[in-house]
């Protein structure tokens, strides 16, 4: 793929390190292609970050035909860059493409146009002690046109955002709010797809969870709301009496990078890891009993996220005394290191910026 | 409320009113109004129509915080403009609204926005038979950031589109696929609201079904599979041995102002109209045993389409020899005559534009 590069003629200033928060700033270049019916995708081209310009008919203002992507890169102690599998979300972008009727993207093309936008903002990846650069790819559907279909015109593009570390105190364990009201997704539904619609059905959930002092919702499944599922956007696990459980991938939970890349790793270390449906119920009694050893939510923004607290009906589950357990910090440590290049890459995990 | 009036100084060429077709011209204005926390909604203005331009990393691109609403505006006989229940849309914007943490707009406000822009715009209203203007009022989320939250600032903004007759060969009965497959909504979930992630989920359906030879899908409940929801973008009525079914509002379906209309209307006229669950089961044994009279789905777009044949797992229930029922066909004339003003509205459903 050949893509065309128009640098800008005026550089932002870049932000402080140490206040980048997340998905705040962005860098002074974007990746752009367009997708015509009967012509596939065209026109590859990495311009001047600018502002979209959309009739206000256009159908994803109306009827959500979108999806996005999240990885990151990261500045080695050498001073290059590398990313974390960024294959993966590739791989995911399709899976989420079929599902909503976008047209899939060429694996290698998709990757070629992540890396020369990097490249191009190179001295935008952040240095400072946990931070690195957000990549965001996204497709919206562009006709101008009412009617419900899928659209004939599509949008591929990709921003980049310097972030900060997300743990500046330490990683310190959260408590979560078992949800019981609210339903995120079901069987048949679009709960594996990187979508919109799964985070605005959401929000109000997260909402309450908020208002009640809980920093994110647990999701329990929509049919029988019994069996958990994912905690905010981020996938769960369990540590239950030595062993690592996960809930399988039953077509309702996003199938996350992190999740397969821990998975991975725990039976390298020859950690028996169960992936296999587990009731909430199960969770409070392995809880009660003093079985539930530890719990970690894993996603790309934290990597592991440690959970001191569940709340289930005003029924608490406390875990580990609200401390980091041992393997929920070897594993963060490890992947982590990997992707930042300090801990050899065994995996074959990353992949170099230039 | 103080709405700014910017005229547009190039008005377009109208379109020709024989292929107009649905959703595909726009007219010379639009209303916008911005909202920003803190504030509430300001800046009322309509202006001439224009694209909007936003930063690519504007919410509604990533997250789907996104709602839409659809009714219509008549020309009458002595050259009026009118429309029809127009307060029941702007209920139900704050309805969707609330379920995905949009704040609530001023329903007299919402009413006045969409009246003035009518009347700026009103040369755009066709007048050839069965055309209409549709009126597409919508809400997007507008920061410019990334991370999983409701937006601070919004805006609100109604297009108009001159769209044509929905039957312009009469009401030719449509054939329906019953989808096992796919869900559309579950309690718990968002499938009453008029949001975009509703759409976008139903899009993989709707394009299994045309390939079939089917014109829409009929849904299903998500959790057994078994009882009826709606049909495509529309509620469905059942004729059964002379008492009309809906299915009740749980929650999954949109509540429909033609579905509201519809019952209204039966119930003057001394029909039983029942809302309650209804199993596809129960559809096609009534069809088998020659009970089920009639079928018609209900919305803004075609007021009534007729159902000729549903077929569920390849069994097929035709219905009344695929022809259109004299009760479909009656609570078509009315409605459509009261829209269109030629049929007296007792019912004080219609609202002059000025
Ligand atoms: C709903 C949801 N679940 C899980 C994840 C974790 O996936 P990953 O590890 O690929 O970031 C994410 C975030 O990407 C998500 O949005
Ligand atoms: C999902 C869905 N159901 C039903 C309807 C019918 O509603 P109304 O009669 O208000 O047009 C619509 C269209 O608005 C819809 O989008």
């Amino acid at each position: 793929m050949n893509i065309a590069v128009e640098l800008t003629t005026a550089p932002k200033a870049k932000p402080d390190q140490e206040n980048l928060g997340f998905g705040n700033y962005f860098t002074d270049h974007m990746f752009i292609m367009d997708y015509t019916e009967g012509k596939g995708w065209h026109d590859p081209r990495i311009v001047p970050y600018q502002p979209l310009v959309l009739d206000p008919a256009t159908m994803v203002f109306h009827y959500g035909q979108e999806m996005f992507e999240g990885l990151k890169a990261y500045k080695t102690a050498d001073g290059n860059v590398q990313m974390f599998r960024p294959e993966k979300n590739i791989q995911r972008t399709n899976v989420t493409n079929e599902r909503i009727c976008i047209p899939s993207v060429d694996e290698a093309d998709a990757l070629q146009a992540i890396v020369k936008l990097i490249q191009v903002d190179k001295d935008w990846v952040p240095d400072a002690p946990g931070t690195s650069l957000y990549v965001r790819p996204f497709i919206i559907a562009t006709d101008p046109f009412l009617g419900v279909r899928p659209s004939f015109t599509y949008k591929f593009i990709v921003i980049l955002s310097p972030v900060g570390a997300y743990y500046k105190e330490g990683l310190n364990p959260t408590k979560i709010y078992v949800e019981t009201e609210f339903v995120r997704a079901v069987p048949g539904g679009i709960g594996y797809a990187k979508t919109g619609a799964n985070y605005v059905a959401s929000l109000k959930s997260q909402m309450k969870a908020k208002e009640k002092g809980y920093s994110q919702v647990l999701w329990l499944d929509g049919l029988e709301r019994k069996y958990v599922e994912e905690v905010g956007t981020s996938n769960v696990f369990f540590k239950i009496k030595g062993e690592v459980v996960t809930p399988s991938l039953q077509g309702s939970i996003l199938p996350g990078v992190t999740r397969d890349s821990v998975i991975q790793l725990l039976q390298s270390w020859g950690i028996p890891v169960m992936e296999r449906r587990i009731t909430i119920d199960e969770v409070f009694e392995a809880a009660q009993n003093g079985d539930l050893e530890e719990a970690f939510a894993t996603g790309t923004a934290a990597v592991i996220s440690p959970i001191g607290e569940f709340n289930w009906e005003e029924r608490i589950a406390s875990i580990n005394g609200g401390k980091i357990g041992e393997l929920s910090r070897k594993v963060y440590d490890t992947i982590s290191g990997i992707q930042r290049g300090t801990i050899e890459d065994a995996f074959g995990w990353t992949v170099k910026v230039e």
